[in-house]
């Protein structure tokens, strides 16, 4: 993105976010400052073996580093700050964010060790910062964490907005208002390019209220019994106030499960996003002092991960709690498509456990709503921002095509609409806009410790080893002679259980010494190079006739 | 199952089909005579690495192979048939099954060549089989293929029903209506014991009618202009049936693609299931021949599977048709949880290719409906049936506990409501009925040609070479003192890519020497199994302490 004439030019480019679901980064160039729009992670398909997390591939960032003014996260989700301690790991840039992001950014900075080098800067929707050339503005959004923002940028050419993720949520909980004069306020001044999320692109309507939620929830309280198990997202620090609010009124003490139930639960109240009364909160370990109907339990696990608090008490592995005939236990989330067998389990052990399970649809148990504006809310931020260009972002393929046509529905030139990839660029002049270049990016996988070490051929090696498995034939040939000493001997791991095919392992071992013998007699000077490739193909072609499996094949040789 | 005493004793067990949805096999015993019912696979799910299919473990059939009278079909899906040409393999029993369901069959048989070994009895829904001492009479179900049969079995005891899967489809295509006056004639006369299935237990109301689907269908391709592209299953002959008219109302040429679907449309019309006009089918290498408007393609792959002719549609790679801008891609389907993915994706790929896509909820885009029973439906069979004693099938376990509770919700004694597990055996005697006996039950793993030779130790294995790679240490040492003489040599899989990380495998081969070297100086006679373990466990720490990894590690050791 270097300045190639004299024009002032703006520049937009993802590095995660568009067609997909996560690690969402983006990056707004004017001239020769860059300022990078949040830095998150998402968890890999079932393709991807053995991969932990990916994040953003950062090398257009590294490159142009001394152009970076800074990081700026919009809200606290993982595709949103996933992938902040392994980027600053390779790039150091200082992060502006509100005060409950910067909370959950500086859990993770610590766990990686990384937090005494870290820059941070807390901001608020009223702050303003002059990064560069470019003055930055704020707008508070709703969403299903609280202190979300959206971004103004305010250059030479005119307002950049990037809207974070959002919805219209008219009666918030904790009178977290979003700010839509200043919405309001900022289209009218003109803005000459939006970049606006597009996760509920394909849903009608109006997304509900997540003050519905609370009813629904209350009323639950309301008539439970037993113990009430409610599981949903530790960062729906609403929604955990909703319980809060209603345990309060049906008279139960809180108990927390989940690691991350805990920390968010920690960081959010001592920093104000959450009114917790004095006294509620019980120990999991004291929870034999209460009767049942005087304690909610609140923990994860909502989407069926199995390691996870719910799938625990499901399962009568927890240490401390039990479930009993009677209980209530609330799913009070959406499972996100894949989830649905492990919830589905989940539910099956609750019901074995004779609890009253409200699960299922949201639209039927109310338990839900989504953080993201649905199509009429996206038609209104568009509305409000009437911008030049549009951009949707934060999306798959057929959600950001879906969010074009509601931008064509409310009148943006259909010309003016780009669909981007990942490192797509859309230069914009005073006169025009292009979608001609592309910037490096993909995906970078973190494997355990490893960042980026895991390529094409070990994921497609680990993909071979998963299905069959793999042989090793070893066997020790004579220096002199080449012909063989020992062996062959065969090894096979995931293929087949040794002892119930001892007969296929025998007829391997004489397969791989004729073929060798063959070999040798067929041609004077045999290398190794023949032997490996002569019995890989002898054993490969038997294994795959006598089993239609293609294990990996190994040949050790070793001259002696 | 035994007969212990001289009492009649009727037993019930399910070898497949409750606490899952898949593999569906039931076993039906009256005093010395077996009935099976329905012989299915299911598809693995993601741990089972490797693995083609699942089939009922069929060991209690086999040791009792001399009671067997009969297995029944009740219908041609796979999660009811898909087991047949493995477990024939193994036990061959005459089977009874309608045409279109045999025809299915066949093609199975044919393709394991096993057809001319195999003995095949058509029935249709009036016959009557005498099998042992057990008089077996059908009735006629709606349901997503056509020929459905509920079954009744007249024994000394009483009638046992059981359901097949079944909707009520009050207007069904072609005429299909159910039996549902035979049903009432059974439920009058007395049923012992009703077995029901119970797949959308958990749906409230009342599933609409294939009919509908017939009418959003027809509607669509009059709005439609260019080619119309129509994805369903292959096996739902009433859909297929609709698109064949909605395609003659508007005069468009029929193409098929995938296999199956070929194969299902040439059984189901040679044998009078589908009415297909003269001339309406085309080939596909004929496609050009024909103006846009003038052609529908009915296609498989509506669940997404990425080999299907969607996919390949969808992606550009199909070598004879090609989905241009304007073009109709209906899917006429729901994902089944687990497909959203691949079917989101093969949706982007429709929008790149600018096609006009319907997608999404049935319930919006009305081309889908269940072929299976809604709680109102499933209350009306127990009501029609009111069976002294009631196992609910077909079904998760939280299936099955509200198939439970619609019971009791129209009368059934609560104590007369068995949930069981495969192997679970009920037997019912004059008077009274226990749930106390297990049989044999279990997944048998198909792989490849293999079945049943993939166990726990195999699926270990994959996991931890599908996660992790392989690790493989080869060194040589002397036979006369132990000492090094060639190696350690590394050669990783899946683990790392070796040529990024020379580094980390030098160094262990500086451990692995190291390891080996030390052992010998602490102690005088060290054996190939110390240096094995040594090795592992010295190389497993430095790996993990450095990469957070966990590769299988194998230590090949040749002494020469």
């Amino acid at each position: 993105m270097s300045v190639n004439s004299r024009q002032d030019r703006i520049s937009i480019a993802a590095l995660g976010g568009v067609n997909e679901i996560g690690k969402n980064m983006y990056v707004i160039q004017c001239n020769e400052d860059i300022i990078v729009v949040d830095c998150g992670s998402k968890f890999p398909d079932e393709s991807l073996l053995g991969i932990d997390l990916i994040i953003p591939d950062i090398s257009y960032l590294i490159e142009n580093q001394d152009q970076i003014r800074g990081l700026i996260i919009t809200h606290g989700h993982e595709d949103h700050i996933g992938g902040v301690p392994y980027v600053i790991k390779q790039l150091n840039m200082p992060i502006y964010a509100t005060s409950l992001t910067l909370g959950l950014i500086r859990v993770k900075l610590q766990e990686h060790r990384l937090l005494k080098n870290s820059e941070l800067h807390e901001i608020d929707s009223n702050s303003e910062l002059t990064l560069g050339s470019i003055l930055v503005r704020f707008f508070r959004t709703n969403h299903s964490i609280p202190d979300c923002l959206g971004i103004a940028f305010q250059t030479s050419l005119g307002t950049i907005v990037h809207t974070g993720d959002f919805k219209f949520d008219l009666t918030p909980v904790n009178e977290q208002y979003a700010d839509i004069h200043k919405m309001a306020e900022i289209g009218k001044n003109g803005v000459l390019a939006l970049l606006s999320e597009s996760t509920n692109a394909e849903r009608p309507g109006f997304t509900p209220s997540e003050r519905l939620v609370g009813g629904h929830i209350e009323e639950a309280f309301q008539k439970a019994q037993g113990k009430i198990f409610l599981s949903t997202f530790a960062s729906n620090v609403h929604r955990v106030q909703q319980v809060i609010d209603a345990a309060e009124k049906t008279n139960r003490k809180l108990i927390l499960l989940g690691r991350s139930m805990v920390n968010v639960v920690d960081i959010a109240s001592s920093l104000g996003y959450l009114r917790l009364p004095e006294g509620m909160l019980v120990d999991a370990s004291e929870c034999t002092r209460f009767a049942p109907h005087e304690l909610v339990i609140l923990c994860t696990g909502s989407q069926g991960e199995p390691m996870a608090a719910l799938a625990r008490l499901a399962n009568g592995t927890h240490r401390q709690i039990h479930i009993d005939p009677g209980d209530t236990v609330i799913l009070a989330s959406s499972p996100i498509p894949g989830n649905e067998r492990n919830v589905g389990r989940i539910v099956d052990h609750l019901f074995e456990k004779r609890a009253s399970v409200i699960y299922g649809s949201s639209t039927v148990t109310g338990m839900h709503v989504s953080g993201h504006a649905s199509q009429e809310e996206l038609k209104l931020m568009l509305t409000l921002m009437k911008p030049t260009y549009f951009i949707p972002i934060h999306g798959e393929y057929r959600m950001l095509h879906q969010h074009r046509q509601l931008a064509e529905a409310v009148g943006v030139d259909p010309n003016h609409i780009f669909i981007v990839k990942n490192g797509d660029v859309i230069d914009i002049w005073a006169s025009e806009a292009r979608q001609e270049r592309k910037i490096p990016n993909g995906n970078t996988l973190v494997d355990g410790l490893g960042i980026g070490d895991v390529g094409q051929i070990v994921l497609r090696d680990r993909k071979v080893l998963s299905e069959d498995g793999i042989l090793i034939i070893v066997m020790s040939i004579a220096k002199s002679d080449n012909k063989i000493v020992s062996g062959p001997d065969i090894i096979s791991r995931g293929f087949v259980y040794v002892r119930e095919s001892e007969g296929l392992i025998g007829e391997l071992q004489r397969i791989a010494r004729s073929s060798i013998t063959q070999l040798q007699s067929d041609k004077e000077n045999t290398d190794w190079s023949d032997y490996k490739l002569t019995l890989k193909e002898a054993i490969g072609k038997f294994v795959y006739t006598h089993t239609k499996r293609r294990p990996m094949i190994l040949t050790i040789i070793i001259q002696v």
